[in-house]
């Protein structure tokens, strides 16, 4: 079918995550087809050859990729439903401002926490922290990130709400203390269907770390 | 001046070219204020609290942050002239992709080649030419990135044409004969007054990397 959408996807991908939760907005079914990183598939390297990485979103045959990217190409040609970013150009660039800030902290200094030890373990604690408060400094009194209605920052950040019991675990602090508005947040997230349903277990997110981290160390 | 555009900007960023090389494509005038790294002024601290960097745009007392999320703000507030982003939502989606991919790669591995030695710059050098060579099989035969007129992705690359002639000179090889068909697309964009007057001298971009590089080896 040549109008057939397929999200060659990962279960415990954030990113992914983002493309899931865009579509299920949008009310649009999709082939969802899982890679297995250790042995990606032909069609995911002939579709994205440069970053050869998850989610991919092929539609009509064509590939979308990087996940930001990708649910902005969701937003623009479903534009009849849940428009994800604003309309208003400032409030637009505000939104790519910070989703791209979720995409460049979040998960590099979250993997940190939760595969390193000692000081750099302390470190990446304070930081992720730090990024979190940030983040409710721009939430403010707001339901969502977008305002009143679940928007592109809110799809940005929200898979990594299953990451937050493996942040406590490994961290060794409670995200609620901490930054209770974002815990409040991502509570009011899960309310949507399109989000509860497109999330991974965290506590199989915090095995997958585990064996990561064992692996290391017996290395 | 409520209308008021300013620039928060600094000679040798290839991101604050990027935000001059687009409100020049577009006609559109506005005021440069030269930052200084070393001593931020209290303007860039207030209109950019989280990330602290130029460029930041002012438009009417608002900020916008981030090179490329100015650029697509410029391209959407003034369509009426140039426009970067192509109207179709793939070729859009493909375009940011390639921004994304120089934003990337291009400035983190050419300034490892222009300020590390021996292995590690070898390294850089050969992952900096890998980079260029996927470029030049994106660009094609096309006269642009963008096509037959310059676009998105070539006002995200062309700023780095400064840098060429460090990246020739510490990696001691030829970018014309390594990569031949993107020194021919930077030509052809220096044909444009909105590209060869946003531009920085290249020796003096030298000049900088081997300042920087004799303090490092003074520590």
């Amino acid at each position: 079918m040549a109008d057939q959408l397929i999200v060659l996807d990962l279960w415990i991908s954030p990113f992914a995550a983002r493309v899931r939760i865009a579509l299920a907005e949008k009310g649009i079914d999709y082939e969802s087809r899982k890679e297995d990183l250790s042995n990606k598939s032909p069609l995911l390297l002939k579709m994205n050859p440069v970053g050869k990485q998850i989610p991919v979103l092929i539609h009509k045959g064509k590939p979308v990729c990087e996940s930001l990217i990708i649910v902005q190409y969701i937003d623009e040609l479903w534009n009849h439903k849940s428009p994800l970013l604003p309309s208003d150009p400032h409030q637009r660039s505000n939104a790519r401002f910070w989703a791209d800030y979720v995409d460049k902290k979040i998960y590099s200094i979250g993997r940190q926490l939760c595969l390193s030890i000692g000081e750099a373990q302390e470190a990446a604690k304070n930081d992720l922290i730090g990024c979190f408060k940030l983040l409710e400094g721009e939430l403010g009194d707001k339901h969502y990130f977008g305002g009143e209605t679940f928007g592109f920052v809110d799809v940005a950040l929200i898979p990594f709400y299953t990451f937050f019991h493996s942040f406590e675990q490994f961290g060794n602090f409670s995200m609620v203390t901490e930054c209770p508005k974002i815990v409040a947040w991502a509570q009011r997230c899960m309310e949507k269907e399109s989000v509860s349903e497109s999330l991974t277990d965290p506590h199989k997110v915090y095995d997958f770390f585990m064996g990561l981290k064992k692996k290391q160390e017996a290395k």
